[in-house]
């Protein structure tokens, strides 16, 4: 086990109408920036709910955040936040949304020039950050109980990550009737989502830590038995709140602690996002089952254990194998073909940004832009 | 799954040569009052360390805190922290320095005129509390990341739980190599505390929790894999690091979101020690055998899912015997026998107890004076 620092302080609030919980976590002496996304708040119940709970509190509102929430559009928020003097960021919605706010909250705060700074630097320039709290409506990301965001550029076509203990949520309110309207493709892609930020953190080397692997595949197997009765009952109550709460605990930083990490499938997966539009999920289930073929002998020990625990079969092949089919039974393609993409096209096209950067993925640090190239070929 | 509200602000610090870390994150505005033990930590380097990391802060002094930490003692180190005008406690040893160290900082912040309303309101009337951090050096209680605390009266024989959000530590850290030298029935103790901790939060009835169930599981099943190592190879670093985090993650409150829990062994083991002075986790063995077989019919659903996964036994029975296996293969008694107890007498002496205070106990609140006598006087 490696040494780790664990810390989380977001305050989890848990269940049916908890929404009403919100307002009393939220101060009352400033304005509160009020954000959120396309609408679909507006259209299932959540923004009543929102608003009946900030009665008494001063609510400036901006909506409009983008599925994959735009530099462009963040900084037009910042700008309400200083001409209103906005004293709290609360969030409603999904992972975009929740994303934006604690880029905006840090951009508030922000004394350089340049807010790009915040995404350049990963977040390490962050000093401080207006305090934020998220009604959540979309199980994916875990962006409700960690310090991460990804904001993309439109200019550039750049999207980038940042990590700040400054701006994890003061408190969540995860309410899972709020996810009985979603679509079934954006519960499709937060199983997806969320199945692959456990992997990330798992899918590495043995490295003795045995609780923080058994963790990990209980999310796994939790999300494998219920994946598919999340997907074809909306309304099944259960269902939805193991969803959610599986979805929080694999990236609230908790089994990472103390183990090697990944995430190469997320960076590659960034990559197709910026070129091609994809939805994240999407580029995450095409790319992690062709990164874990490329990397089967230095993955064998876990992909093999994973295979057992998980699936009960024995190879680190038929670990793969189940995993796309899981995939598939959740209606997610896991091959570029279902896009009309060039997987040749694809490949040099990542290839070329990440040799650019001098871009080196992988625990092991070894996957540098060839391998990322021969990996996205062959899907 | 019940609704739930989680929040465990605690920074832990973990792993390897980590005492270091400590002195950074007290503040050296005020004098530290540095609260030990028996002295192990005198013997063992530990309080080498500490007194390093704390060279440039001003540090009182107060040793001795009990096995079962007397009220007594605390009012005597509040009158100390009083004296020095101490702002910080840093506790340096198991779950009794850290039980203390909890009550210590509440009574020393209490406006109230008799401190011990603390414990008779089971921690209600704190309003605030000095802040406090943590040196573990033996796992078990999961005090390191908690707001929980257990205080003895010598005067009256009594053994009362608190608990508040205002006394969790603000850091622990947790350097495994620290409980190298812990005598084995220390470890065995710890080890048996920590499984059942899960349990109480686990054994009671299908609450569909799925998540929950596994991450439960999960710290069952490495307890049982990896405790006969943690005891037989003192300095197995992996081990021990691993004994130590699943004993914090049984109690830090996570594994309990959202699920009905019982903690009668723990509220009966309580008046064991009470009365004949064993060790906390030696009632535990004692009790929670028999409390499964006396409520095997209701707990039945959750034993025989406890049995699959965690022995691979198929029966209510099964499990239970494989539970008493396993702490017999530590070492570690379930009956009274072994402590030269009348059974019988134990158990009138509970149920007078329990019945002079109409204590009732269990996930279904049914489980009286004469319910838990029967159970004592079956062992």
């Amino acid at each position: 086990m490696q040494n780790f620092v664990f810390r989380n302080p977001t305050e989890i609030v848990f269940g049916r109408g908890t929404i009403a919980e919100a307002g009393k976590r939220v101060p009352a002496q400033a304005p509160v920036l009020l954000l959120y996304g396309g609408g679909s708040i507006k259209r299932n119940g959540v923004y009543e709910q929102v608003k009946a709970t900030l009665k008494n509190h001063r609510v400036v509102e901006f909506g409009g955040i983008e599925v994959n929430p735009l530099y462009e559009t963040c900084l037009k928020a910042v700008d309400v936040v200083k001409t209103s003097q906005a004293g709290f960021i609360l969030a409603a919605g999904g992972g975009s949304v929740l994303d934006a706010a604690k880029f905006i909250a840090a951009a508030a705060r922000f004394a350089g020039p340049d807010s790009w700074e915040i995404l350049r630097s990963h977040g390490v320039v962050i000093q401080s950050a207006l305090p934020l709290g998220a009604v959540l409506t979309l199980p994916a990301t875990g962006s409700e109980s960690n310090g991460n965001a990804v904001i993309s550029r439109e200019a550039t076509r750049e999207k980038l990550a940042l990590s700040s203990k400054h701006v994890f949520p003061v408190f969540s309110v995860l309410d899972p009737e709020t996810t009985f309207s979603l679509p079934r493709k954006q519960v499709r892609n937060g199983i997806v989502d969320a199945f692959v930020h456990v992997m990330e953190q798992y899918m590495t080397y043995p490295a003795a830590a045995p609780l923080q692997d058994r963790f990990a595949e209980s999310i796994l197997q939790t999300l494998a038995e219920w994946g598919p009765t999340t997907l074809a009952e909306p309304n099944h109550y259960e269902a939805r709140a193991t969803f959610m709460w599986s979805a929080t605990m694999a990236l609230n930083t908790l089994i990472g602690c103390g183990v090697p990490q990944d995430w190469s499938t997320h960076m590659i997966g960034h990559e197709l996002t910026a070129f091609y539009g994809l939805d994240h999920a999407e580029t995450l289930a095409i790319v992690l089952p062709g990164l874990w073929k490329h990397q089967r002998e230095p993955k064998k020990a876990k992909l093999e254990q994973y295979g057992q625990r998980v699936w009960n079969v024995s190879t680190a092949d038929d670990a793969i194998a189940r995993t796309e089919d899981f995939f598939h039974s959740l209606g997610m393609p896991t091959r570029f073909e279902a896009y009309h993409i060039n997987p040749a096209e694809a490949a040099e096209k990542v290839r070329t940004r990440f040799a650019e950067r001098k871009t080196v993925l992988g625990e092991h640090r070894d996957i540098g832009p060839d391998a990322v190239a021969s990996i996205l070929a062959a899907r």
